[in-house]
């Protein structure tokens, strides 16, 4: 059995809701409920986080020592670019980190090609919408293989 | 049943064969075995093409119109960072791609934190090692439901 | 009838009681009065907002699509010039919004020139003081008008 | 009663004439005209001037000394971006200057988010289309209060 | 007597709990306590605080109007790269304030060079541990002197 | 008993001779004597050294191996941002070093912001005037404790 | 029957006079008389216009709506790395437009390289030298066919 | 009579193939007959490469020494931004050169504005379509007189 | 007997008009007459210009041909730091310039250190104010002896 | 006994050929042919290896392994600039690599002073002519000196 | 009666004796001579000085404070481009300065386009040979005038 | 027979004394040593200098003219970087250079790739330690054939 936090960042809330021709009709709620189901009877327990408030996410991450959480999924929102705060939480809690992003960060403005969390996570994956958490997951279930090499 | 093309770009037919501690003991063949089976019975066809030439991999992008490719997984090794070339070919195909780098290149060199065709691609994978390009197929036999957005 | 949002971001709250010879001796509390009285028998509601939280400011601009607010002034102070995350949480609503500073920012710092979140709204006004409230929301009543071009 | 001095830079003479989506359809005569009457009985007299030639705005600015202007609103056009000598006219002849674009600078090209001349103007307003010009002879009548802080 | 504000920023709370053999095995109470023993008896009220919210920091800050702090010592580890709102809000409350960092961040990532927080500040120290707080104290105390020069 | 050599760079000689409203008017002889008796009675035997050319410096530097230096506490001056000679010089010698300046060099002209230097020393302290001589030593004797992390 | 307009900006005026070992030693009228004797009987009548102003130029490329001006050729000489104002008097006309330089831009000083013209218009022609305008005005009248794509 | 070497670079064999609606419908076949029709009984023998491999292209170009070739026309496709071995090639061989580009190169993305190769050719023709290729014949036909100045 | 003329750029004709307490109360004229008296008796024919219209500028350097202009002093005012067409006047007309400016051009903003002109004239001279035009003068009366080195 | 590869990249089997003024009359062949002279009698096999491709190149870095290559010499050329892909290449196979360049690349264009394989190599000469191969050969053979220190 | 310093920096010892082409065939000496008899019977004392280390400059300027100098004039040579110390102790010392160059730095390589020194001076002289030390010195002597503006 | 004049910049006093691991455990006169002995006999009579002072290494060059040394060996230590004064010296004497490094400076910090006196050396060797002289001796007796080209 494991535990897996999904973090979702600022505006993530809205998916569903608005801008549905960029980002499709699920809400986020949707997509977790996808991932639950994708997920049952593996004996993954989930933990789903959404915030606005970069200050609330590290707090989430940080208590995930304590909650022993093995897994955390990221969708930094556009955080990404600039919260070397959270960059900071997942380095300082250790635990294996995978960055998601629902859309092609790098086929849209400049300043979204640009992630500064990525370096201290396991890897990236960005344009396969929610099927990014899905993989997400199973890369870090795969951690084992992963940690082969560097 | 679909086609899909599976390209390797330079040195990546070295993989298991040096720098073993980076990369892991697997053979490049290794992984389009894993590829193979993990896929086997879905009806994919699987085209492996490894190339140390820029040109060789563009032909191959513009040969996979003749051989009705459905999708293309493209680990371009280090011309990621500088072959405008094939970005051009893989626009110009419009076949749906996959970008997937084995190691998280967020995570190494600066340069290596830049990829010059990801924006042509619908997405990228970075970081999770042989299941990147996994995942990268299944995304990819998911389009529609990925195209339902942007 | 209309229902306006006012918000004002970090350190906006100290105004009239640090800095007077910098930005004058009215309170927030004067200039949100102000803005009442101009405004007063022309129909609009107010919804005056101030906090020092990027994660409360995007919280308020996602909350406007309950309260059926239909045009945001914002002042984003320091913020405007790094969160990303402001500026996806006003393109995602879908409300039209104008920036407005007291202080002319293109004769300060040279940081303080560039706005992240301006290119996601209608317009910007810098340096009019108060009266920058009271035109953006002037202009964003003749909006049919400005809506005239893109 | 107070003397306003209207400077349009280059090719804003060409408003309602040609790109009409872009701008609308009103020409800059209608735009001057609808400024007339809107400070109708207000006691203000106004000079309007346009021109395609930086040296003749310069001139004009110059000319503001000996014509008594009390204040100047003034839209550059492209000269926004590189003329260091309008600016230097601006500064010298110390007359409080506000700058004024049809469009939100902000949200079209790069090297449309730079002014070089804003620095030496009390203020600048962007993207509210002709009611920039109104607010912004109102924020210079207005100016005493404005002048309160720095 | 005098008060002094301590304020730490995000993921200082994991001090000693994580990364240990990076900033050894103190925590962050261990290191107020620290604080505390070594000015016992000046006459010296400590304020500890800390928060991984940029906007609670800011908050407190300005709370130390209220509560007359005399000094603070911040250490806003990673806001120190972006955040520009605790700047203006030191820059507001104009309390004398000294920039400290556990870590010699001159010797890590480039990012970490730029503290866009010192500018405000009186001084900023940086690599000397624990005691880095006690000479940031010790300063602030001899601030009469300091202010002798500019 | 400890030997700390204390080296001071080009222009420092002028202390208190000009620019007193900038930094006092204590000279660098009133400072070194400071020094002295602040920590008259620890055993610490001073070695005070000041010249304005890059060169001598080095020499000094590399004589403290002959002289036995425990510590060295350098004040570069303006050789901070440039001399990439002295970084080389400390670095080979690895004696501990802290980089110490009178005034905040972060709040100065935009070049003062960065030090060559300060990547190979301890730390950096800025803007704490004669005092940050004093906390430098204070922090080179309590190294043990310092060296327990990084 | 099409009317063509051939611009030439500053300093086209001394061809032939100065730096024949540059530019060789036909004058600019020895050039237009080239031009039109080139396209004797072809039914195109020409438009001359050289100027050292940039606002005279802009003047003319507006004159040319009412002239029924079919085509712009325009070498706007050293205007060519700055004027941002003929740019948009270009965009602004909606004539089809094509950019020609005598020299080869791109083998000159640095400067040179860069257009902020030639993004409005058609294409660009350098290097070619008299016949770049040859050249330029056949495209022009091929028109129909190059709008074929984009 | 005279040999020309007409080069295509990586991706013009998709010309009319694929991208219509971008590049129009004919092929690099047909553009190859038409240049060849066009210049029919002018006693200009062709010699018309393409490929989507640099070497291959280099070796081309080198093998036009032994060939006789007298002008080269090239059109390197996306080489154009980083092939500094082409340019190479071109500056060694010194048979004169034009660079052609089919679309406006200076309107698309940023990128394609540079050409490390234009600066070793004689001139560079941009958005002219097919067109370009007759012009850079043509002009280097005229070659005499364009050398007449440098 | 040598002909000298004397080019004063945008807003120079403001001189001792306007900011005084930056420029002096000496006027443009008042600096004329000054030079000419200086250089009484000595043979030398001024021609004093000065005008806010780069293109008028141009045309009076190319006039200088036509009328035996032995030397130029010129003060671009601000096109120094943007005017290429200038710079490339004075390059084509090949008389011998220097450059002057009143004020000390390295110790104002940033863009004023920059001259696009300086490098196609024999020197520059700043700071050093009305002085300044008399040193050019004179510089270039001297001028054999400067053309004997580089 | 032991085995060298010495590869020459893009444009170099045209030394001697053209640019006989810059780099000398001898031929690639020339310099084979003294190289293999120089070490005659000293036991080392030599494989002399040119390519214009960037594939062949790796594809012979990679077949070095099961040709028991021991020491690398590679002139990369032009690709010195931009081939991350060779830089990977000479990284994977782990052999001992110095890079030559015949003339000085420090002392040419701008983009030439930066190698993107340099890194990877033991060392780097420059400028030095034929002579360099020989220097790069015995620095290799006295590699167990050279690998003493770092 | 006043006593002028005349300082040259690194290589100025060699005017005259090697790169004659470039510099003419004086030597420092001649010109000091030169400077001598053009000022006979003035009054002022001169102080020639040459070095090629910072070190000894700093200490020279920082003598003129006891030898009573009135003015400096400085050419730094290549210090010039990176001795923040030099600039330190000018301003420190605050004697009125001029620095001068012989010949046109903005004429030559990017790098020597830039003065950090001349920031603290009153102004600079470049291109104008040996007459730069003139001007210098008579601009110094008109001080007075010259101190009427900023 | 042939003078040489081998020079050792900052730090290189240092050799085999400090940094072992890094350098080796030989010395400066070992390498002295190493290099006399190896050119036994050859008729070369070597000067053997070290200086940590800039100036002191300027004063070398230039005296190698009076010393007639005809080649120069120059290991800059972190001078390189910044020293446009030795670059200067060594350009002013015109004997023949090569600039040494024992480690390989492309594969350390960034600010190390990059030689400011590069340029206007012959050559330069990195990386290939103590061998680096040697051959840098014999490029220079070699001079006369690398003297063949450019």
């Amino acid at each position: 059995m494991s535990r897996v936090l999904i973090i979702n960042g600022p505006n993530l809330n809205l998916l569903g809701i608005r801008k549905k021709e960029h980002y499709g009709s699920e809400t986020l709620e949707d997509i977790n409920l996808f991932i639950k189901e994708y997920f049952d009877n593996t004996g993954i327990l989930f933990d789903f986080f959404q915030s606005n408030s970069e200050g609330e996410i590290i707090d989430k991450i940080h208590k995930s020592l304590d909650t022993k959480i093995d897994y955390i999924v990221i969708n930094p929102g556009a955080l990404t670019h600039y919260s070397y705060s959270i960059r900071d939480a997942i380095e300082a809690v250790r635990i294996p980190t995978v960055e998601v992003h629902l859309s092609n960060i790098h086929a849209r403005e400049n300043f979204r090609g640009k992630s500064v969390i990525a370096p201290v996570c396991i890897g990236q994956i960005s344009g396969l919408r929610k099927f990014g958490y899905i993989y997400a997951i199973n890369a870090l279930k795969e951690k084992k293989d992963i940690n082969g090499g560097k």
